[in-house]
């Protein structure tokens, strides 16, 4: 693990993140929460807000993911054939707001909001600090749909999360512990909510 | 509109439900909610619960949704080139983990968990009553990643929200109206929490 910015190696060494096991890989985006998609090319890099993001397959296990043809994203993610999706907490909201409205052609988004980052395992694109759950990715080459749709698929190598939020295959948001969010438009978001369970009907 | 079964006419006409402007019907789904996939085949119908769908396109609207190649609503999808997506509130969970669960092969789900429909207006399948949304979607072919990933992509040609729920283009999840729903795994949900809004950085 590496830090990109030396005066950030102190979140880094404080946050406590562990590997999920891939077949439960998928369930970091089974309830649909907004994720960033981080990427890298060369020395450059980049992280912009998704809302449009699902579960795909369980095994091996694949996501879809919408990146816009006019993004930088998409330019890195063409170029490098691999991004990471970074699950954000209710904390992070003016982050992914922001992320989600700048530009990474006009500024580094990083340096600019002072957005400190760690090294994924198996993808060049950095994983942001403070998020709850990462899924490295690399893309799984389907031209037709990324070019008429913007549409990529991606299959999970690697995943992570908060033990905080997520533990023995399970998101568990109890009182206090970081939530993902889930956005709507302008600077609103929904908070994810109180879990509950049904029984099953005979 | 009309009713599937004379004994839940009542039920018909007590939900008032509003069209949603096509420009902002991918809105229902943006915050990730677990749906309903409902279809309908010549006098064959059935619904299952799909927790992997995402907006994929403002104008015209496209959604993806992922169904799985042994299921009757794939049979009855592939024979339509149609389906709707209805978005469940919190009190049809249940109903919600009984449709994921059992299969249209085997059962009318309908008749058996006693579910009232109303017509659709632009597709054959029926819309499930107590819902706090609707999209009606006819299927673009893509063959290719229909068979390779059972991943579908539709264009929303009627959507509907309740009003208590859904109005001026966005959801308003206030204190007692219905909300919707996100699918964790067995008989587990989170609800969709608080809104709250953040301000943008300078």
């Amino acid at each position: 693990m590496m830090c990109c910015f030396p005066a950030i190696f102190y979140t880094c060494t404080m946050q406590t993140r562990l590997p999920v096991d891939l077949p439960k890989s998928y369930r970091l985006l089974n309830h649909g929460p907004t994720v960033l998609v981080s990427s890298a090319h060369g020395d450059r890099r980049n992280i912009m807000a998704a809302a449009w993001s699902m579960p795909l397959d369980f095994s091996p296990p694949k996501i879809c993911v919408v990146i816009d043809r006019n993004t930088l994203t998409r330019e890195l993610i063409d170029a490098s054939g691999e991004f990471a999706l970074n699950i954000p907490s209710r904390n992070q909201a003016q982050v992914t707001l922001a992320v989600g409205t700048k530009s990474g052609r006009e500024t580094d988004k990083f340096a600019e909001l002072g957005l400190s980052t760690f090294a994924a395992e198996k993808v060049a694109a950095p994983l942001l600090d403070g998020c709850v759950g990462w899924l490295e990715c690399r893309v799984l080459q389907e031209p037709h749909i990324q070019q008429t749709y913007d549409l990529f698929i991606g299959e999970i190598i690697a995943a992570w999360a908060d033990p905080r939020a997520f533990k023995d295959g399970h998101w568990q948001f109890e009182e206090g512990s970081p939530r993902s969010i889930h956005y709507v438009a302008g600077g609103n978001f929904f908070e994810t909510g109180p879990a509950f369970e049904v029984k099953a009907l005979n």
